[in-house]
């Protein structure tokens, strides 16, 4: 028994939870997933491994070089983790396409994996809680609008406080950049996309590098520049429209401005028909989600107060995700929460806390080997019941059963004796203020189950 | 948009489902969770990914060759994916130590990898769900018979028909190969550990090999052979130990023998106390469960009338688990049910469909486009009882809308056409007999909330 000891270590990058933080996180995950579920969209499960042809046919970029590659020994196979949930759902939809009913809405709660630097708040494996839909040819805009309403209502129940949409729409952006003459429009989304954390000056470097001249770059900013209200940001809008028309632009472009308008107006106005308050909604023409496939309404989330966390929940339209997969055009809308970051800055602004978390109700206590057989009767009656109920089956003194009751946090102790035994009754004491009662097991059930 | 196709395939060897399918996988797997829980069981959650000195800490054996490494790239740490949930849960156990009540009991439902030669039914990443009850320094028996009543419990819940646990010592076999003069008692549990697979006379051949004499296989034979009942097994088993006695072999053995006897009576019967009706325990001589830690009480549970499916779920003592990771005796006791192989089994012996899966609660179908404000608030109105509510926001046909509330097995249809909206009523259909009723909100929410 002299063998050298293995350090118990995990590796860095990883979040692991000690068991009352871990309720906490679940309970989170929980009402996330019945959130999901309750607005109609079905669960899926993908394999955390799949080809990697399949998780690079996009080509994959930036993400490429923090990928987690399988060693596949004996495989002919490049296999690697996934890195997010949108590239298999899309490898799922075009697998299956003929078996799913279109407009497709899965949601999906997994572990995704990159291998990225190390640092605070950054996992290496981390959850993401996705929702899409999927439409086969079209997809109605209205879906647009659906997707953020459902995550105002899973954040009202996590109770962590006020959110605020930023939504805005690239068709709209990419059909006002064409009318001042730039062609790259990609490279210049992605500059935009960093002014809440670069700020203009920055942004203006790199779009001056990216050859936009000082004029274009001031009518850039001019258009971005956030208004007093959304109603303002609408008319601002309306009149840039009515410009363009009179400029007389190439047609194409105007046409595509009109069209992202219009989305954009739409999405605005169904998200509060679909509850979320006007107040909590905000037109926002710099956000772009500058990395991503979205090539309509694009939408980020923020924590009223805490807008320095960044964006808690992204999302938007894409045209036609599964195109490396099948010819039928797939248009879709779709966001997810990264949750493992999310956990981890709620819990460092000091939003959720693991000692609310009940989780034992009741702990049954033995007081000595001859009372076991009813006490486990105690617990069985309690327990089909539904109660949560955890028999304490150690020896030892009554002290340090009591002791282990607080431990592990139960709300009540369920004391059997000599005495208890006989008059088969309990004595139940209420662990957080010490009060203590002889009962029957039919008060002590309606106890347990009345008031939690 | 000429590009090529790339396959939406999956790896052979792993499970992806269907969305009907997955409802019930989920269903399954949720009714487990919510017995580990109300049990007492605390969640845990481990990374997929640990160090390789971690993981193969025991050694490791077999397993190591199934393993699925990670490819490590420019990091200096060899990594891998878990290939159980016993391993983490002793490393987790002896990291955290000082932070952990004790006896801790904890759950864990995630999914493990090992590379396995494909077959049917045979699947390299799959769920197992995991409970265990780690004391420090002793754990009382007792918790050996309760860990089989809580899959008792949760098989009923599953509702898939009776199961049966087939209880054993290894402490007993132990001491009872040691009044054999068998030294080597690991692989010949190992042999034993075949006897239903591969039968007596081929198991014979195998503990011949090992040098044992025809004699002393006969003796063996003797022994494990199953006899009418529990009790006629118990009789047996302490006559066995009378005569053991009387021939006065060394005294440590038949100590090690009366331990292990003692303790399956006490399983045995602390069993029956905690639900589980003496019928469905069978004390089973030749389970051994050979290529695992255990030191105690093995068990293994079979399906009544598809024995044949092999254990769906098995567990047992381990007196140490932790001893590579900490210097602090951690004895345990643990099971773990392999819940993708037992869907598959489950589903081969149609004993699941996932056609009775009502998902969809109410489709509401605005009938056109000046019904969807009307529609919307229908919706808002249902999800925020709780009901789960799709609406459908495309346009077409109402044909073609009902066709695929159809398609995606909705119980009602909630249509909402310009008279609906009118009289602030809607049209509820019943889509399992086409019945209709003119109804308003308030009535469609008791018809929806009721009778589920």
């Amino acid at each position: 028994m002299s063998e050298k000891l293995v350090s118990p270590a995990i590796l860095s990058g990883f979040m692991e939870l000690l068991p009352q933080e871990q309720i906490v996180f679940d309970r989170m995950k929980e009402t996330i997933e019945n959130g999901f579920r309750r607005y109609g969209f079905w669960p899926l499960d993908t394999p955390a491994i799949e080809k990697s042809e399949v998780l690079f046919s996009k080509g994959g970029g930036e993400t490429t070089k923090q990928i987690y590659r399988i060693d596949k020994g004996a495989s002919s196979t490049e296999q690697a983790l996934r890195f997010d949930l949108t590239v298999p759902m899309a490898r799922y939809v075009a697998l299956h396409e003929s078996e799913l009913p279109f407009p497709f809405r899965r949601y999906q709660i997994a572990k995704v994996y990159r291998g990225e630097r190390s640092q605070k708040g950054r996992y290496r494996e981390f959850y993401q809680c996705d929702i899409d839909i999927v439409g086969r040819e079209q997809l109605a805009v209205e879906n647009d609008a659906e997707m953020p309403s459902v995550i105002y209502h899973i954040f009202q129940e996590l109770g962590i406080g006020a959110v605020s949409f930023h939504i805005n729409n690239r068709r709209l952006l990419n059909g006002f950049f064409a009318t001042l003459g730039i062609s790259d429009s990609e490279s210049v989304l992605r500059a935009v996309d960093k002014l809440t954390k670069i700020g203009e000056e920055a942004v203006s470097g790199l779009l001056r590098e990216e050859g936009l001249s000082e004029e274009t770059v001031g009518a850039l900013f001019d258009f971005l520049k956030p208004l007093e209200s959304n109603a303002a940001t609408l008319t601002m809008l309306d009149r840039v429209g009515a410009a363009l028309d009179e400029r007389a632009t190439s047609p194409g472009t105007v046409a595509a401005y009109r069209e992202g308008l219009n989305e954009l107006r739409l999405v605005y106005e169904r998200m509060q028909a679909f509850g979320v308050p006007e107040e909590r909604i905000c037109i926002d023409l710099s956000i772009t989600r500058g990395l991503d496939y979205y090539t309509g309404t694009v939408f980020e989330t923020f924590l009223c107060g805490y807008e320095s966390i960044g964006s808690i929940c992204s999302g938007g339209r894409y045209d036609n995700l599964a195109s490396n997969f099948t010819k039928t055009h797939l248009p879709g809308v779709g966001l997810s929460i990264g949750l493992t970051r999310l956990y981890y800055q709620l819990q460092q602004a000091g939003l959720i806390s693991s000692e609310k978390g009940e989780y034992i109700r009741a702990l049954v206590l033995p007081m000595s080997g001859e009372d076991l057989a009813y006490a486990i009767e105690t617990a069985n009656f309690l327990r089909a019941a539904g109660v949560c109920a955890q028999i304490y089956l150690e020896g030892g003194k009554a002290k340090k059963k009591l002791a282990y009751a607080d431990r592990v946090g139960a709300r009540y102790a369920v004391l059997i004796g000599e005495q208890e035994r006989a008059e088969q009754r309990v004595a139940l004491k209420d662990l957080t203020n010490a009060a203590q009662w002889s009962i029957t097991r039919e008060e002590l059930l309606e106890r347990l189950c009345g008031g939690r």
